[in-house]
């Protein structure tokens, strides 16, 4: 079974609403180089990319050291989970699932533990999890802005979950891949804790995939001042792992501030119409991101292990990420990206007449 | 210090002879299908590339659970070794240096033994080396047509090594990036043994980078029919590991059948027109494949581990590949590509000059 979103290959005129691409669309610039990159394609991308690794250092006030791209954040997920090679790792759910298929795919196992958030306290993360981050723990994994919740975890805990991590010895992985599209975008992220500090077992994950929609492009980085680990990481990834077009578009994005801006402030117009709209006919998660969690009475699985509400969206043209199969929530709850108001609309509309 | 040809970054109008790509270039088609990839590169690729996988078997007559892609052949290495964790390796040198990256990149480390042809024998592969595949090798190494020598090694001793491999419980990995640029791309690959037999622990690689000239876009795949060894590959690897625009370009460039054929042809030509030539001025190792290793008397690496004639010839506009870094090679040898007469005659005349 599929167990993300925009699966959408083979679905012709469908509206997709199951992956949490910037609605704004691809900038021009970014298209533009990443077709350059296309012309040039005859000759193998910069080795290591340090090219690229130097700009994307200079935009966040990192060191060019400190930064590893991948193909696409999810490549960096596996080579992090890959070199750190934990016993047992503490996740904080509901979340991406490609965490645990990394921490559990490798031939040594790792034992999972789950601290798992709950709708009653807003999907918040609160210091009651530092009681388990014991000695034993090898890693704890946290998604911020979460996905599927779309919550912006609070930074005071963060900072108290880094510190207990740095002393019991586990390393702390937060992957902030959607933070960009939130207002949060600074002050909610840990770059300035890299940057300040010496934490030396923090490690952060973003993605150019979202924010500048390039999915298909793949790219994404990790960052961390642990100068041993990170060349743990590098070799475990192969020398030409980020693809020409990717690499130029990756180059052009970083110019991108005004768009940047500009989807932030769009995203967050769409996600307070749509918090409201969903908000009469549905429960729904108090999300910062540019998508929405919300939960539907009275839905049942079908024998695929597909919801009622998904099944009959698809009918209608729409498709939506079923989370039924996000551990801590299960059946009844669904993720919506946020789109443009007419998308939105039609989603609101449909959403109407189903429930 | 950066260890590959190809390294043309930065380098305005070099004639490159260091990276073994297809001199006919990228074929219009499959370059059109790259830059639809890009236009639609917003969402994201189809997750385990399970239509471009099912192309792929049909075309080689091989079962799509028997083939995995990856974001070039390089990817695939990595994949493997990493999936296989041998504690020992026995390694056919000289030969890219990637396998050794990737062998010893991992945290458990893994002894090399080292089975070094000599130019004396042609750097041909003979049955001697059946001696040393003991019953504590885990993985025995071979690149076939070998880089940098470009020699095709006789079927018969591939089968005796597989068959010692097998007895023994070693895998046999063969790379076969460049076979398909040679005239023995049917008869002298391993793929008529995959599809009749069922062993085990022979995992065959393949490239789409060097054939359809598209190293920039990252595309190749290996072919193993050990069902529970696949699914320990794929689960290293993430969901979306290739770009849109490589799933494109790969599916159009399985279409250029034509293309392929009258590439080899005008490899083959260009070869032996090189072959006659250099072997008037250096030792040139008598390869099949699309690039050609040579040794030159009296060279000298400078204080970067650079011999006197690569220096030279960057003088002169020319990047060719030093290869004393190649173990069981070391001063003085150096490979060059193949490419289009006019530039072929170029590189012959400025060698011809400065040796």
């Amino acid at each position: 079974m599929y167990l993300h979103g925009g699966d959408v290959c083979g679905r012709e005129g469908i509206l997709d609403f199951s992956a949490n691409i910037n609605f704004l669309g691809m900038p021009a610039a970014v298209r533009a180089a990443a077709i350059r990159g296309v012309e040039e394609a005859e000759v193998y991308p910069q080795a290591f990319n340090s090219g690229l690794e130097e700009k994307i250092a200079e935009k966040y006030a990192l060191k060019p050291h400190d930064v590893v791209c991948g193909n696409g954040a999810a490549e960096i997920i596996f080579a992090f989970f890959g070199a750190v090679r934990a016993r047992k790792a503490l996740v904080v759910e509901p979340t991406f699932c490609e965490y645990e298929r990394a921490l559990t795919g490798g031939a040594d196992g790792c034992e999972l533990v789950h601290h798992t958030l709950t709708e009653k306290n807003g999907f918040e993360l609160g210091i009651d999890i530092l009681d388990k981050i014991t000695d034993d723990i090898g890693v704890v994994v946290i998604c911020n802005p979460n996905n599927p919740t779309g919550v912006v975890y609070d930074k005071g805990v963060l900072l108290k979950i880094l510190e207990r991590c740095e002393s019991v010895g586990a390393w702390l992985f937060v992957d902030e891949s959607f933070i960009e599209l939130t207002m949060r975008y600074k002050s909610g992220g840990l770059f300035d804790v890299m940057n300040n500090g010496s934490y030396d077992k923090l490690f952060v994950l973003r993605s150019f995939t979202k924010l500048y929609a390039m999915a298909g492009l793949r790219l994404g980085f990790g960052v961390c001042v642990n100068r041993g680990f990170m060349e743990r990481i590098r070799r475990a990834l192969q020398p030409w792992n980020i693809s020409l077009p990717a690499q130029y578009a990756g180059i052009a994005a970083l110019e991108e501030d005004e768009f940047a801006g500009r989807s932030r402030v769009a995203v967050a117009a769409e996600r307070e119409y749509m918090l409201g709209k969903l908000g009469e006919i549905v429960r729904v998660c108090d999300g910062a991101a540019n998508f929405l969690l919300f939960y539907v009475w009275n839905d049942v699985l079908d024998d695929n292990g597909r919801g009622h509400l998904y099944n009959q969206c698809l009918e209608r043209g729409i498709l939506i990420r079923d989370c039924s199969n996000f551990y801590g929530l299960g059946c009844g709850w669904y993720r919506v990206a946020v789109r443009c108001r007419e998308d939105n609309e039609r989603l609101i509309r449909v959403l109407g007449e189903l429930i």
